[in-house]
């Protein structure tokens, strides 16, 4: 490692809000005495016991503690898990915007969406350009992605400099612009580098990442060995360079081009608007004109590649969708993989599309956009960081990032798993784990915000699970039973062929509600818990399942 | 192919109840005049939105129609997709078992379970050996699978011969036992045979798959390796020879093996009783005994290898297991893949692991029991029916074994995707799909069969996510409103920190109460419609939220 001058006793603090030990919700705020920025903003989608959770969001307490210091957030590139947080956290930190000119288009969508572009500040960086921002300097420097315009971050603070990945990998043929800047890493790494957060998505697997422009011979030859059928090709919105591939290989084989699903066609219209995307004149069609032409003639390009059920081509397996229905004309290309834990979902999309006699294509039409192995050596030689901070990804990641910083010489102390919230003070002379601030999932369902929690989450797996019972009985000023009990179920069985059980639980409750009242207990909540206790054990003998079960009484 | 001499112009009926375009739940009557003899009888795990329900078994309605024909179940192995719903089946129809040894002493295991022991005939059956069930005979062949004791079936009937694999791969160096009998295959294909039905499983697969001999000497290496640490090895219960190879590693290593996991238990006794595993004494020590060893010497075989969340393995990750704990002085092998669906899970228990300091070893310690591309050729070349019929898989499974039928010269028209339910009659002349019977999936849920239909289903889908709003009133017998209403919520919003949404809601519903009785409405049914409507749009146009509402209404 290269000797660096001091420049301050001062620490520099790195403290990630989220992203670590989990995929998504990327936040990472870096603080020196009376400036703090945050790089990324980004959300994660619900684990699947988050019932009818939309999406999850950083707590970012830490920073309304500290709203003060709160220079401005500065965003690598434009995919969910970096940026899908802001329209959320900007209502309570509303500070400026820092992103390359595509990534702020596609927030610009998003603050547009929330009704935000108005009241927040934006600013448009380009790749070489700094920022200053209190006691910080901000570089953007170019790197490769599954979208363009992905940026990696130097952090110039007093303490020294942080090298910050985004994510990234290394394509020296890259579809559109210019390779990752190496250069300049290397140009930083000889000043001297404090630290290198570097994108962990991939540090399991060896090798490299094969460049996205292999991906365009693959649908050039795919094009040519399916002539006489319509081709549709669902990948991921964002990747503007795979939806170029396609756009050229259809210009070369002589057909028309339909874009199909919402977050496909905003983004392409975004990224035609700016630049990049080039689209040859009468080569896009509307949908509607696709019955004008022959299916050998036509591409349809969509969303849907995870199994998603509402997106545009899992509505076209279910015979769902209102222009096209799927048939043994058409060839259906997957150009993606499936992201983990929605193998079974893709599963069920090819099983349909081939049941409707489609040929469908769901292998080697897709490369990766994080670093394998060999390029995370790539960067940590050309960076020469004092210490490594493997980031983005679930501990195993983190942990393989590890490996290969050992690999690489770096003693085991000078390499940091951080969790969540681990507060790390970085000086010239050393690094520690100082402090933990909060952090944690915020659920948004709906409009709301947080507003469901562990409470609510519980009772929607106990519902899921069994069902409900609710027991509603009334009972007068002195105690007496008036109505009821009635017993009401749902989810439960199906009542209308299980009459027995249901009228044995209505003898179950009367004879607690008796036992109760008959003893002089007028406590209600006593008289509920002997209800639940009495019906939940009747139940569980008689079907070995455990409903909810809800008394209400009510005053007459 | 092969000319047949005709036998009979009778057709022979082939009816799968189960298993296809889906991975479980396998059964498939042959019919022959007066005889029907079912092929396996399997469950299925239930998909994401079959929430609550433990396991899913087939609708059996034709035999049951049929049952003075069905003279007996031939069960090809003793995995659960091929023997789970016998429990439940066998209440139904009451007719033998025949099956190998091994399996039959699974299958011992789970009627003693149901207390169905007594009053189920069971005959074992040597591979060889025929049984000969009214119209039918049926041969037993040795094949090899990741369960030992596997056979195909060679079944005779008057209108020719159906060959039918089971779940298969050829191992030429299995662990225990014989190879797969390809001689007895070519033998009876060279008499001339009417169908081959082929496992599909791996049909996409190229190439061979590899010995189960080979993960042996992986154990070895990584015993080698591991030689400081204790060994904790995650796999399926059921594949004995795995269990075994485990143990020859661990006696050479001199290391003391510890069984965890109540499955795990359960076939390993079954297996050592019948002589499908052979332990060296003092190699096995109970689990209270582990304390008495230094942690490099001994090894702990565990269920739980797909992140199932009540194993064991999952219970020691989550520091959740009485008498085993995970440190950084363990070394954790997953021999195993995941089944489509539980990656997550999978990944989830991994990552904990780790945190704990672990080592996790999770590639490369597996081999499928399942026949690749070219041991499929192998056996079609060796069978040479006229008819293709593939069988064990999902529709893209079954439609890549029909691509490798159609490669090896099977004309379309002879090569036969079934459904479930579908009838194919075959004689010596022709085949054709000649009718459909009733499938389907019977869910079970605790003791109740069949009692959760989709009705409950899409309550508890909805019930899980939004949860459930419940308005309760007192009406007297003037329709006059003398309690209430009430609105009790269970998994929607939490309540303590939603006081004015909840508010709010109680006067939405008191009008629309009001306005109903006011205007002298006293049809229950309409009042109930009328709070659930306006009470719905209120909660949907503050919350964007949709949680189930149930007026219940008291009459005092």
């Amino acid at each position: 490692m290269k000797k660096m001058e001091p420049k301050s006793s001062q620490g520099l603090k790195i403290i990630p809000l989220g992203g670590l030990e989990q995929i998504g919700m990327n936040i990472t705020a870096f603080e020196y005495e009376d400036s703090i920025i945050v790089v990324d903003c980004g959300l994660s989608f619900p684990e699947d016991d988050m019932l009818g959770i939309d999406l999850v969001i950083p707590d970012v307490t830490y920073l309304k503690n500290n709203i003060e210091k709160v220079k401005g957030f500065i965003i690598t590139h434009g995919h969910e898990d970096h940026i899908g947080a802001l329209p959320y956290v900007l209502r309570e930190i509303n500070v400026p915007i820092y992103a390359t000119k595509l990534t702020m288009g596609i927030i610009e969508n998003k603050l547009k969406e929330h009704n935000l572009t108005n009241n927040t500040k934006r600013k448009v960086v380009k790749f070489g350009q700094s920022i200053n921002l209190g006691q910080f300097r901000i570089e953007f420097i170019k790197t490769n992605h599954s979208i363009v315009d992905a940026a990696a971050l130097a952090i110039y603070s007093p303490a020294g400099i942080v090298v910050h990945t985004g994510d990234f990998k290394v394509d020296y043929t890259p579809v559109f612009g210019d390779a990752i800047d190496l250069q300049r890493f290397a140009e930083i790494g000889k000043k001297g580098v404090l630290a290198l957060m570097c994108d962990s998505t991939n540090a399991e697997r060896p090798g490299f990442t094969p460049s996205e422009r292999t991906v365009g011979r693959t649908f050039d030859i795919l094009f040519e060995e399916h002539k006489n059928t319509r081709i549709i090709i669902a990948t991921f919105a964002s990747n503007v360079d795979r939806v170029q591939q396609i756009i050229n290989s259809a210009y070369k084989f002589g057909r028309k081009v339909v874009v199909e699903g919402r977050s496909m066609v905003n983004i392409i219209e975004t990224a035609t608007n700016l630049g990049y995307l080039s689209i040859p004149d009468n080569t896009l069609i509307d949908i509607e004109q696709l019955k004008n032409y022959p299916d050998e003639k036509t591409v349809i390009i969509t969303t849907g590649s995870q199994g998603e059920s509402m997106a545009a081509l899992s509505r076209m397996a279910e015979d769902n969708h209102r222009k096209i229905s799927i048939g043994p004309t058409d060839t259906i290309i997957f150009s993606s993989h499936p992201i983990p834990g929605n193998e079974k979902a893709v599963t069920n999309v090819i099983n349909e599309l081939l049941l409707k006699g489609a040929d469908v294509i769901f292998q080697d039409v897709h490369v990766s956009g994080h670093a394998c192995q060999e390029e995370i050596k790539l960067l940590y030689t050309l960076v020469r960081p004092k210490y490594a901070i493997p980031v983005h990804g679930e501990f195993k990641h983190l942990k393989a990032q590890a490996k290969i910083a050992r690999e690489l010489g770096f003693a085991k102390e000078n390499i940091f798993i951080l969790q969540s919230g681990d507060v790390l003070e970085l000086t010239e002379e050393k690094a520690q784990v100082t402090g933990k601030v909060p952090v944690g999932d915020i659920l948004v369902d709906g409009l709301g915000v947080g507003d469901v929690g562990n409470i609510v989450l519980r009772d929607r797996q106990h519902l899921a699970e069994d069902g409900i019972m609710i027991v509603v009985l009334g009972l007068d000023g002195a105690d007496q039973l008036v109505s009821g009990p009635d017993i009401v179920s749902r989810g439960f069985v199906y009542v209308r062929e299980s009459d027995e059980l249901m009228d044995e639980a209505r003898v179950v409750v009367n004879e607690a509600i008796e036992g109760c009242l008959g003893r002089g207990i007028s406590d209600w909540g006593k008289l509920k818990g002997s209800i639940k206790d009495s019906l939940s054990e009747y139940v569980w003998r008689k079907t070995k399942r455990r409903p909810m079960i809800l008394p209400i009484i009510m005053e007459i």
